[in-house]
């Protein structure tokens, strides 16, 4: 039969096959499916924020509410944060009342924090347990646990105390207590630490899991290495986009209008500081008119500076997302930026110089191209590791001096300096 | 003692306090560790690659051998191919062969591929087997398997034809036969497939490991999902850098020498990039000489231009990484760009206008100025897209081309249509 041929794909396929689905379909698909099945999909999918509330429009509210309280109380937070206030109170009063408290708890956490990705369907028991009593735990709760590779250990308070891993289970006698195997240097965060540390734990530690406790080491939740997976993915793509000047990767079932929206924000603050810079050019109308053929060289000094701004910036961030960069280091990161950005400036001035006499046969110009050019990387080499760095001091993402902005900024600079020093030195030129 | 309290860190933490201890120090561990404690800080290090010959020098060949055989054979792959090829050789010749064998079959594929990060420590069971004696095979695999939680049912031939779950078999009766639980639809990849694609389904799929196979479906390996992630940062990191123009991210414990090393090749591209352009832009030095004014928008329009590209480039670039963009939908993508160009080009060419029109009273050279800028995103929109999925076509990452080059060539392209408008109707301004 079709239910059965559908159930028997993987929940991923299943997803991807309900998200290309026709409304029609879609009807089809919730008369098949029960609550639990479907909760699968919806633990499996990624939807569109307008698409949530729209999908759960088309749903039964005990329907609904059934299907939430049978995901995983991480994913069941996932849908709920992209619902309407309504939808979510609904809800919440139809389900099960320890689903709902449950789920209310994760909601409260703030966006991004482990709290606000951990879930509570993980395993504990007490450190008195024998291997035995410990595995019949296990068993019982095989069906509902997200993961049954890692048992949390917890004291009469349920504080966290140690772990062992069903590895360990396995291969010791079933009359051992479990206190006498548990590895007891156990590695947690805490419920508020950032979800991009926690995924930098688990990639270092190589955890299948991660426990999250409260200040107290009240065992509250684990995060499992599939959701790090999308946390790492997600950060990445964020990353990446905002050294692009993109608010929001695109979704290619969408059309023109939607990613203009995305990238029209960017475009238009740079339309104002692109006027900002045509001003300041302007106060150097005179030295342009009487030596025309200094403008041709502006935007190979004002590309030469973007650019190597551009280079430090993608390096100070993503050193920064990694962790690599550390508030001690970060004196240490500017000093050597300031000779990387000095190597790379006297380096491409030379080139320039060269290059400027050997086409063109103008030596002075050629000098004071070449200088501009030294002098804008240094510069943009600087403020493109600086700048990342203090917007992380201030405790924003260091992410939000986006490429851009830093090409533009250092396209004034540029502009200055080259300009300024034909100024100064028109007489010669 | 040391050795005790050493040995109680996480391997991770052991091999960072390894990575940053003085030659001295790094003389005592090998004198307390054992080759397979040892291989343990090695299967969690992450050295550059001069470092790795640089350590193995210090190491006694028969130490090093056999740490090198008691590693993962994929970390061992993974070190191996940092050293030189007669270190390579020495070891292989010393260690024991079976362990030499599966290195070497593993050294033979091709970097990036699935058969490339896999490792050999799999649990394979006869699809024969009753669950008493799978879990038998698991406990005398435990100590040496890189994952004991899937285990993969194989045939006579060696074929894979299945794989159950630890979870099933605890909760299975002992005498339930294999066959009979496992789940046939097994998915795998092949020895072949880029590894990207292999991290994509095994982040979609939520899946611990992912078994690989030949064409004949014989099982060669497993990919476990800690190197997955390692693949995801990798890639990750590896676009990021490409769109700032950078061949490969700093080593914060390096000089500036070594990070000019890594941003000059891009630098000097643009330098002779940035040539051409001051070439081209010569070519209307007239038209500069009389409007003197027009010059002062060169850096407006181009980095509207260079921006628009490169959000359009992001966009593409992240699309096929991700798998988002196929083959079928590559022409659609083209048109949706085609569109995004349009109504982004629109909207900033008309404030444009307005923005020159009422700052500096200029309504002519404001619309000359607000139809370069749309010209250019519309044009710089569609190469920012076209040119990764071309690239892309032509087999090669799509990522190669990168920001800088995107920008320098919108440049060239806005300059080209700002000056040839600006020269066309030079007779009205
Ligand atoms: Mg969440
Ligand atoms: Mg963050
Ligand atoms: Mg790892
Ligand atoms: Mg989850
Ligand atoms: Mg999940
Ligand atoms: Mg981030
Ligand atoms: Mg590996
Ligand atoms: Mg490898
Ligand atoms: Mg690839
Ligand atoms: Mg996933
Ligand atoms: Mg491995
Ligand atoms: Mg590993
Ligand atoms: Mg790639």
């Amino acid at each position: 039969t079709f239910r059965e041929e559908f159930l028997s794909y993987h929940p991923y396929d299943q997803a991807v096959f309900y998200e290309k689905a026709e409304p029609e379909m879609r009807e089809l698909l919730y008369q098949y499916l029960s609550p639990k099945e479907m909760a699968l999909i919806f633990a499996a999918i990624d939807l569109d924020d307008e698409e949530y509330e729209e999908f759960f429009k088309e749903l039964n509210s005990i329907y609904a509410a059934d299907m939430l309280s049978n995901m995983s109380t991480d994913d069941a937070v996932d849908v709920l944060n992209n619902l309407n206030k309504e939808q979510v109170a609904t809800y919440l009063s139809i389900m099960d009342k320890e689903s709902a408290r449950q789920i209310k708890d994760l909601l409260h956490y703030e966006e991004y924090t482990a709290g606000s990705i951990m879930t509570t369907e993980f395993v504990a028991i007490p450190q008195n347990s024998t291997v035995r009593s410990a595995m019949n735990i296990l068993r019982n709760a095989a069906s509902k646990a997200e993961t049954i590779y890692y048992v949390f250990v917890i004291d009469s308070e349920r504080k966290l105390t140690g772990i062992v891993t069903l590895r360990d289970l396995i291969i010791a006698d079933e009359d051992t207590l479990i206190s006498s195997i548990m590895s007891e240097r156990v590695v947690s965060v805490s419920v508020g630490e950032d979800q991009e540390e926690v995924a930098r734990m688990i990639k270092d530690y190589d955890f299948l899991a991660m426990p999250v406790v409260d200040f107290q080491n009240h065992l509250l939740g684990i995060i499992t290495v599939d959701d790090i997976i999308d946390v790492l993915d997600e950060e990445a793509s964020d990353d990446y986009s905002k050294l692009a000047g993109v608010t929001d990767m695109d979704n290619f079932d969408k059309g023109p209008f939607t990613a203009a929206k995305k990238r029209l924000p960017w475009l238009i603050l740079l339309t104002f500081l692109g006027m900002l810079t045509a001003n300041l050019m302007g106060l150097f109308e005179a030295t342009l008119d009487q030596v025309a053929l200094l403008a041709v060289f502006i935007p190979l000094i004002a590309g030469m500076a973007g650019n190597s701004g551009t280079q430090a910036l993608a390096v100070a961030v993503r050193g920064i997302a990694t962790g690599d960069i550390e508030e001690e280091s970060k004196v240490k990161l500017l000093l050597r930026e300031a000779g990387t950005g000095l190597i790379t400036g006297v380096v491409c001035g030379v080139v320039v110089i060269g290059l400027v006499y050997f086409w063109k046969g103008e030596l002075l110009i050629g000098i004071l191209v070449g200088t501009a050019v030294m002098g804008s990387i240094f510069v943009a080499t600087l403020a493109g590791s600086f700048i990342p760095l203090l917007i992380h001091r201030m405790k924003i993402d260091p992410a939000v001096a986006s490429g851009p902005f830093i090409t533009t900024l250092n396209d004034i600079i540029s502009i200055l300096i080259y300009l300024g020093l034909a100024t100064t030195f028109l007489s010669q030129l």
